[in-house]
């Protein structure tokens, strides 16, 4: 039933973006200056959290949270243009609700602009490094063993925030999300555009390679 | 048999308590100041013991350990009141059982009363979004996948101790308990009340969500 | 075929202490002095590795690696007297060549003796709390959900690490090898043996109640 | 198909190395001198990329990413020579390539040579103990549960970073490919070599051993 998707598409990104933003003010909050330990609880919250979305909203909606995931299956034929629409609509109105929820709960400015710069080439390098590796790692795991993509999508996204110069915001609906809090997750939103069209060539370009790398016969369970 | 549920469940909800409060008393003796590195040994502490005894005390009595997952149950009549009730009472009493020992183990005063104010609208808004995530995420991983919840659960929590501003108490027996200590996990009494209002709130919206969302044929494994 | 037995339960037993000491080691030398860090690092690679020897060994020997584990089983008649005393000294003998191996690594004296002292009425608490939960553990897990048992036994001692006031040792060969460093994990050699009745102490207990709390027909997989 | 095993290596290589040397550089720049923090971001994301890429590229080529590894299939006979030889020179190629890639992340020099020594008895034992135990870990998983080993890794290398003194190279394409950067995670190239001789011995004695170990019927699932 469509309602129902977009409500579990609607919730969980919503739980998402509070998470993301939420833990990084209280993980900034607490970490009196060292980014390093700000950064381990961002990460612990934001990989614990997606592993709990996907496992209890994947059978409603399929649980993209992101339109760049929503573009891989829209490109692999797996949903359909006018529900992909939908669910793009639904993620980016959800992902801005949750900014807002997370501001309300730490009680600073409902409504704020990134401010912190993330631009330059290493910058959308990476940003095309985390969403190809990010779709990648959905498509084939689904193909490997699909009782573990939400396990392996949070731990992705828990090295991604590490090893991508970036730290991996690999979606576009978050992207736009963390381009109106001026916390520790936030970004400029100038540099969001540039963000985004990174993510999206990294989603092409997997689920390309990945087109040709899982045909059906290509790999077993 | 009822004795062995109700051992069990208190069992489960006395050994949840000592390691809330004395995973805060280590890690706070031992963080030098640092509150983010506190809260990641406490985290860590927390989630780990609750996949444990979730997965070793499932079988035994449901492992709720919590009166507002006692009540979601209770609502969607998968429990009856006579037992729920019962299930409440031993896991107040078995709370505060474990914060007593957690004070014998670490040699501080057994009786205490929390000090640390835990108040406001942001703080109140938090744990109604921490107990409607927890009792969603239990009741939809329910459907999705039984043998995910213990792992869930102690996910959730994880990321509910740094994405909600009030850490996520998300239990009205933790937070009566809490109110015992005057350690880095407690509440001032005075607080909790507001703390327990608030939670049943997320627990009732939750349970009237998923009774919708998750309606029979709405989902499937 | 007891040999085979026998040496994995000395791998097992051997890897364990070189990964408790030899972790305290590294995390000391890093740490800059915050033991919440060090613990954070020593915890890490201790529930790690737990998992993983229970994992890739269990099958072969059970995957003890614990006097107190050992006579548990023994308690259970799950085990025979025999094979039982052999596990015991092979795991006392391992545990030692752990601590060296560790020591050989990191290049410090090979044989030490234990500096810090660990001792007092809470403290023994403690080590009869942490071997009481991980026997629990092992038993009520072994009977909710065997394939689960190693990811128990790893998350169940990452988090004694933290809700202990004895940093949950919780086993005899674990205790007696530790007094022989003095470097982070150590122990002062005249505060073993009440680490150790202790610990004993807490095994059957656990055994006890567990016989009566998962009796046959008590609790399903 | 050929190609396809051969892509999925170079791809899975590529990313570990990005992962192992972008971590160290933003845990690095963000842990303020203290490098037991570093070694924790380094730690988790590793870890967690370790058991991605197993998980989802284990279909397609065996997700080997260590000549160490294909070596131990090779002495095992089930891998052929050529197509060992093949997964060796991609895995070294890729793993440059995956240096490479972290570099241009974070907007470093491309091409760069390790200056921090890691040298005598100490590591070099370390690394034969390293390597001996993943090699270990994957043949006694593939046999005791063959759909754990993906995890198993991750956490064996999680442990690893820690326990051994020479935090866990135990691969020999990463260690060619970390004589690269003079980053956190880099080794002077002249210690490469003397890693390298370390890791083999490690494999070898660890296929040996559990030739014996493992022999069928010794063991079942």
């Amino acid at each position: 039933m469509l309602a129902r998707k977009l409500i579990a598409e609607a919730l969980g990104t919503m739980l998402l973006l509070a998470t993301v933003v939420g833990s990084g003010i209280m993980a900034e909050n607490l970490a009196a200056g060292n980014d390093a330990i700000a950064l381990l609880g961002n990460t612990l919250a934001t990989g614990a959290i997606l592993a709990v979305l996907i496992t209890a909203l994947g059978p409603l909606s399929g649980a993209h949270f992101n339109p760049a995931v929503t573009l891989a299956f829209l490109i692999r034929r797996q949903i359909g243009a006018g529900l992909a629409a939908a669910y793009i609509a639904v993620q980016l109105v959800a992902a801005l609700a949750g900014v807002a929820l997370a501001h309300l709960m730490f009680e600073v400015e409902v409504v704020q602009f990134g401010a912190q710069a993330r631009t330059g080439a290493g910058q959308w390098l990476a940003e095309a490094v985390a969403t190809f590796g990010l779709v990648a790692t959905i498509l084939a795991t689904l193909q490997a063993r699909p009782g573990a993509v939400a396990a392996m999508v949070g731990l992705y996204i828990s090295a991604g925030y590490w090893f991508t110069a970036s730290t991996s915001f690999a979606n576009p609906a978050v992207t736009v999300a963390r381009s109106f809090t001026d916390t520790f997750s936030g970004i400029a939103p100038a540099d969001a555009p540039a963000f985004i069209v990174a993510q999206l060539v990294g989603a092409v370009l997997a689920t390309t390679l990945c087109g040709w790398l899982l045909r059906d016969g290509a790999a077993g369970g």
